[in-house]
């Protein structure tokens, strides 16, 4: 049987050959459907418009125009699907690798679910990019789901297609809406590709819209968090505010960070993650004491909300790596496989909460 | 008993802050213990001193002047541990890290296992590097394993620990040789760090010397693959070399590629694995197609190399990356996760094979 395909797809290649230098049509991706923006909107490609907060940090700022999170969905028969998009930052980060930085990663629809089918693998130089996503697909329609840069902002995105095929904007896919905010492990800092931090695998694997506002290295329990949390419609927020600050923070800015988010969403599920224990903390003592700390002022405090409010939830171990010390990049940044490990943990208790309230 | 621990290392910490900038006194790595060499000789930090190969491809030889899979071995109380080192390449790879192309990946072991400690991060631009690896340990005598960069050349490497700290040279802590040769997937190209790729876990795990020659893309069942088997020094071979080739060539080029190896190494054990199904197929029908067949070739041409030869061993599948289709970076290269899953099926089979023929 096998080999019968083989031949068959032989006598297909010539066909194949003709679809792969076919004109390629190009579609402005504005023009189709943005998803897990996390307010209306601003600049097509940037999860937050930066100008309705002018009291962030200038780090901040540059990150929430970032696309992180963010996905064109689309309809096509086209046998190939090729992009080409313009980047802002010159330099690659350290501890992820460049399709996650600046890359786009899609899925199409099979059988009701998402399943991978090709990345746009970024130039290694200069912020001009054009590549191939996938190719020599069968032309039945296809509902595609495209995750934009996780750690770059998006000047422009075209998306390409076979001269004469069909491509359109499709509608959102999730339904409800999860907001996350967070440190770098949410912004999926050393995920592979866009479509693994783990926000987007949760969307994908419930079918639920969430919202990524990570934030590498940044998300101190602020203030202006707190404001954009209040000023965004959100079924449920998911917290991982306790991976950047010290314990002093915790201790200083946790309950006022609750408060001005229940001015705005008095009962809207709130669910906190707490932090990993660190690998760089296995032989130095100092960023262990750090952590262990910080651990526990996040405990702590936890408890005490949790006592005045039947709507806030704690999930304590929140960030658990195993116990092979092999699950992050470089003792902070879970790779695939640590997120593998975290939501197999965490995946069910968020589910079993948002049930809860209703959302599923 | 926390808050005493973290009281106590408050005391400590004016100490521990003296220690991280104490004069820091750099030793040549290349005075210390170099593990998982393929052959004695060569430039310190080379897996293979390409001067006695001419007919590698040009692609062959820069990569196999890679340090890809060698680690410097070495003891320390030093509460810090820096390097210093100069690479050779300028861009950076689009689906790995930094971190694994050009980063250094230390592990320390406790209780008679390797730990991660601390990786060194290289410079996002140029080729020299300095930074720390680990901090603010304790002073006890430590063994450390560091590993060396995935995808590039090291030209330079120092070590630095605190002025006045002892620094010597270990013993390899590693028994048995068994020598991987393979593609990209051996290479480790998307791991997350150096110590990550599939044959350093091994290692890790088993206890056993893994030499490392993975060559991204290269490993077509070629003569010179077979050449520089045969001399090489070996208690075992692991082979991915269905993961590069067409269908065609592992038709034309296997059996003389064991018959090359079988003139040096009679009756040494020689374990195939057979290569992955590939993300990159699960839409694209012309990738689809071209893995079927390479896999179905490989499957028929160890069939038969099976019959006349009860050391060699044929694992398949050799590498399966679980159903989700989330495993790889890019539809082709395993990530940290990728490789998780592939160790969980081939490790036991592999350590079942090598036990067979006394190597435990």
């Amino acid at each position: 049987m096998k080999r019968l395909t083989y031949l068959l797809l032989c006598l297909l290649m010539p066909a194949m050959a003709a679809a792969e230098n076919a004109p390629v049509k190009y579609t402005d991706a504005a023009s189709l459907t943005i998803v897990n923006k996390a307010q209306p909107g601003g600049p097509a490609f940037q999860r937050i418009d930066v100008a309705r907060y002018p009291e962030l940090t200038p780090t901040v700022t540059r990150y929430y125009r970032y696309s992180t999170g963010l996905a064109v969905v689309f309809r096509t028969d086209s046998r190939n699907i090729r992009a080409r998009w313009t980047t802002v930052n010159q330099l690659p980060g350290a501890n992820s690798t460049l399709i996650a930085q600046r890359g786009l990663d899609l899925y199409i629809r099979r059988d009701g679910k998402w399943v991978f089918a090709g990345v746009g693998v970024p130039s290694k130089s200069g912020t001009q990019h054009e590549a191939p996503v996938v190719e020599h697909m069968d032309t039945t329609m296809k509902e595609c789901l495209l995750y934009l840069p996780l750690h770059d902002e998006i000047a422009a995105l075209e998306i390409g297609t076979d001269e004469g095929a069909l491509l359109e904007a499709a509608p959102d896919p999730f339904r409800h809406r999860i907001v996350v905010i967070g440190s770098s492990i949410t912004h999926g800092t050393s995920a592979s590709r866009p479509g693994m931090a783990y926000a987007a695998r949760l969307g994908r694997t419930l079918g639920f819209g969430f919202i990524n506002l990570g934030a590498s290295g940044q998300c101190k329990l602020d203030t202006f968090f707190a404001r954009i949390a209040a000023e965004t419609r959100a079924d449920a927020f998911l917290f991982d505010t306790f991976s950047n600050p010290s314990a002093q923070q915790i201790d200083e800015r946790l309950e006022g960070f609750v408060r001005r988010i229940r001015e705005s969403h008095p009962t809207t599920p709130l669910i906190f993650l707490q932090t990993e224990v660190r690998e760089s903390g296995n032989f130095d003592l100092k960023k262990r004491a750090f952590e262990d700390a910080k651990r526990e002022a996040a405990r702590k405090g936890m408890e005490k909300i949790l006592e005045t409010d039947k709507n806030i939830w704690f999930i304590n171990p929140g960030m658990k790596l195993g116990d092979d010390h092999e699950a992050t990049v470089d003792g902070v940044h879970p790779t695939d496989l640590g997120f593998e490990r975290m939501l197999k943990k965490v995946q069910p208790q968020i589910i079993r909460i948002l049930q809860k309230h209703g959302i599923k």
